[in-house]
């Protein structure tokens, strides 16, 4: 009986694990199509990105549900409650990626009424990162590793890099050719969205490595001087 | 003895609320002064919003250590769910805010060190509006006052309004002074910041109306249709 019990919280640390992994997999999913919907001007695939977001709003109540559920019937300690707590907290990351990729959607709503504009290759480049860097972070999730989570933590700087010469490129063009201001401004916030994608990347990296270890990640991470980043 | 539990559980409730308000009073501080801070040019201010953020990262984890030990401990249920729970969303609500003005302080630190442009009167007058509206809600918290909650939901659509002509207004200063664009990309991410911590009091009059009556709010709030906003 005590042994069924335990099995039986055991199986639900691992659903509640797995339904973070599946969140995890539907916002990697919502990242790389906003960015391809802007990329290759596709508005249908754009629509789709914004009509999908509420299964990623979905899956962050059936894990918070999850959570209170174990936190009140289980009363987990030690790693376990890092299990819990974790999930909850990576889950309500990837919600707000999905917000992100919505809004990048959305943008690629207006940008395709606009004409085509140049460096929407730098941002294709950059969400690659992103989106990249997403996925390792989500495989250090479901195998535990460390050294993978503390590789995207350290890599972020990479994405914050690129923000500040796209930042400073679209300036650029912006006063090159005053025409292309508003579409300019909505790739700016597009740019500033996949930054703000890949800091949550780095997010769940830190919490990561409070699951395994038990500690916050200590040293600080590099970021480059004239950052536009933060928040 | 039953009593003295039943009284030090309302007591427990009662701390992780007053925490949450202590949260709100700073984090409604760090908005007037980072708004301050880039209409007066303002950089020891900007940097004392910067330097402060950190007195409310730690308000939140003190938060989350006590909604889990209440969870943990008395499993609570119903109306005294819904108080630690919203109480937990609320400060990961009022985290996000203090970021967003920490982002708005350092956005004053690199428009001060240029030359002054117009249209911060704009900013300032929508970021007053934020703030007064980030009030009212914490107040409407306090006293577990719907109506006050549901007036501020009502009522964001005025900050999404004045972020969209405040959003053209900034493209037309772009156009016709190229050398403004560089300070202006940076206003037109304060705008956004201001919106987006108005996006967060309505999702705090939310939590409100959840906590007192046990519902979701059931209506759409309306929005400007060629809205800007989202996210």
């Amino acid at each position: 009986m005590a042994d069924h019990t335990v099995k039986s919280f055991t199986e639900e640390l691992d659903a509640l694990t797995q339904e973070v992994a599946r969140m995890g997999g539907l916002a990697e999913m919502a990242v790389n199509e906003s960015i391809t919907s802007v990329v290759r001007r596709d508005t249908s695939l754009a629509q789709g990105v914004i009509e999908r977001d509420a299964r990623i709003d979905t899956a962050q109540h059936d894990v918070e549900k999850r959570a209170i559920k174990l936190f009140a019937l289980r009363q987990p300690m030690a790693s376990d409650l890092r299990v819990v707590l974790t999930g909850w907290r990576i889950a309500g990351e990837l919600e707000r990626v999905g917000d992100l990729a919505k809004n990048i959607a959305k943008r690629a709503l207006i940008l395709n009424q606009a004409e085509p504009i140049q460096l929407t290759r730098s941002v294709e480049r950059m969400g690659k990162i992103a989106a990249q860097h997403l996925k390792q972070v989500l495989d250090a999730y479901a195998n535990r590793d460390i050294d993978a989570a503390v590789g995207v933590w350290f890599h972020d700087e990479d994405i914050d890099a690129h923000y500040n010469s796209l930042f400073r490129e679209l300036l650029t063009y912006m006063m090159e050719d005053p025409r292309t201001i508003s579409s300019s401004a909505h790739l700016l916030f597009i740019a500033k969205n996949i930054e703000r994608i890949g800091d949550h990347g780095t997010n769940i990296a830190e919490y990561i490595y409070f699951l395994v270890t038990g500690e916050q990640i200590a040293t600080q991470r590099p970021r480059p001087p004239s950052s536009e980043t933060t928040e």
